[in-house]
């Protein structure tokens, strides 16, 4: 290893030496014609700096690679293709070409697919995935080479993880629904017992703590869907006299755990004759445009700031290769954006 | 140029001439210890070839990289991101990497891309975009590497292409509808002259023809949107008398230009007392869960089948790697997927 960290390359040697890169490769393999000396001055040079040139690929060894694995455990790809998109326009920028790879949630074509980028000498790799559920760390079979988790964080709290900080957007909804004079908020979510999940709810329950209020209901959880935002209406609604315009109905606001949730609480609030954003106020997450601006009326809600995501793990990831490693999780914060379903 | 029309490499040299591709590059550069017989017989297989040495990659040149370039004129990726998923799966079977670059429809981003492509000696390239809409071809600065176009075919016609067949989706759309008991089918599509609009509005009026009936209304051009198939059916209903529930309301079936226009049309259906499916038919295009899926009720659609479509675009790359080119357009068939809205 040098001095940096990061390991001996045929550079190196040469520099050492005071000879080329082609006089390092023709010396230690034996190649070319060389003066005695000259061959035995890079050798002494090699055994100071610990340089082991590997057989099959002396020359591209020789060099970096200019090249980074984006590797994503997610097919669908909503939350990881703006993720990568974002990463391979910071590392165009820095001149970096991207191998994208994609594993399916597949373990095994996870492993062959490291393997591949490996082989292909890749400078560093960008693992990404469809929550942000943490994982495990990528199998890098021995290698050194930078790895940096984007969106879903690895559960090795060392390796350098960057993504969304779903408590950052919680508290931003619930403020926004404070400042807009909202008191009895309940909180439907998507699916129980996920990352996302549990640490929006945890969170809008302090931010609602610090303002000393509490939740106007027990959370609700189900699923990301519109069919759930729907229900979840119903459920909150059972017990309320609907014919009666002025009838308390237990709450004013709405938060939602997804785009795709607040729309559907729209569209039946819409059809129960409820009034959004005038009687309830509804929010959604996620910023996702299909949803939030399809749906009637169009939905405050928390962009997620996926690209910049992408563009900071790979800002990370090109300060570790030139030697300067990140290390423990960096959350992104998320954006508040207000639309009609809030007033 | 070799016989198969592939460009000359070094290991073509070294099979003429009988010695290893490292025997080649010493003769050519003047390195290494050789016979003078030797040299002479290289120099005179390089000659007989074309072979022409790259200065900067001698021994790279050697070898096939095992990559092929991505490159997507889009940036929100609906469409090419299935397509660069389907190649990037068919590439990883056939042991090729796959390097991600998204020139986000600016032209000198793209130029600048493939240059850094090329740079790194990718064996062939695959370029999608936004639309199916032809689009030019992509400046290869005089390397002759396959292309092969997919979702957006080139202009050139005699370069490779595959792209969806909207024809053929909409004559699957017709066909369904008629064999339920259409016969009054009106059409909404999308914006206006793009080639998927345009494409899928003859095809229905052709394959309507050959049942020897016609559209029952001129086709509305207007968005890809919600709001659009909203908006077309007050259009449609615009002189209807909708407090009768017998009143002719002139059509049977609104076969739509895509999935989110058609969940427009069933919103506004459903609101104004339009039985969907039973009064009338509504279909989709494209078949995108989020929208088809969620669509009350859900919606008869056509998958455009992109993921096949990337992996038909890998094999067709991967043939003409291996010096059997493909010219010309390929059309990729699409499936109906009949749900609820068509009964």
């Amino acid at each position: 290893m040098t001095t940096t960290g990061r390991p001996v390359r045929i550079t190196d040697v040469a520099a050492l030496a005071g000879v080329s890169p082609g006089t390092v490769s023709k010396a230690l393999n034996n190649t070319g014609a060389l003066r005695d000396s000259t061959r035995a001055r890079v050798r002494e040079a090699a055994d100071r700096l610990g340089f082991v040139p590997d057989p099959d690929a002396r020359w591209l060894s020789a060099r970096r690679s200019y090249t980074v694995g984006l590797l994503s455990a997610d097919s669908a790809g909503r939350f990881s293709i703006p993720v990568m998109l974002g990463a391979e326009s910071a590392l165009a920028a820095g001149r970096m070409a991207a191998l994208l790879a994609t594993s399916r949630r597949d373990p095994v074509r996870e492993v062959f697919l490291v393997e591949s980028m490996l082989a292909r000498r890749v400078d560093g790799l960008i693992v990404t995935g469809r929550t942000t559920d943490p994982r495990p760390p990528v199998d890098l079979g021995g290698s050194d080479i930078p790895v940096v988790y984007a969106f879903s964080p690895s559960t090795d709290p060392d390796d350098a993880s960057v993504f969304p900080d779903d408590a950052h957007g919680a508290r931003l909804v619930v403020e926004h629904l404070l400042a807009t004079g909202r008191r009895r908020i309940v909180h439907v979510g998507g699916r129980p017992h996920q990352h996302s999940s549990t640490e929006r709810a945890e969170a809008a329950q302090r931010a609602l703590a610090d303002a000393g209020l509490g939740l106007a209901a027990p959370t609700l959880f189900g699923e990301w869907s519109e069919a759930w935002g729907r229900q979840a209406v119903d459920v909150l609604l059972r017990t309320r006299d609907l014919a009666d315009p002025d009838a308390d109905l237990g709450f004013d606001a709405i938060m939602c755990g997804s785009d795709q949730i607040a729309r559907g609480a729209c569209d039946r609030l819409r059809e129960l004759g409820v009034a959004v954003p005038e009687r309830v106020a509804v929010t959604g997450f996620d910023d996702w445009d299909v949803m939030a601006l399809a749906s009637r009326p169009p939905l405050t809600t928390v962009d997620l700031r996926l690209e910049e995501l992408g563009r900071r793990a790979a800002e990370l990831l090109l300060d570790a290769i030139a030697g300067r490693p990140h290390h423990g999780r960096e959350l992104m914060p998320m954006r508040l954006v207000p639309r009609a379903s809030t007033g």
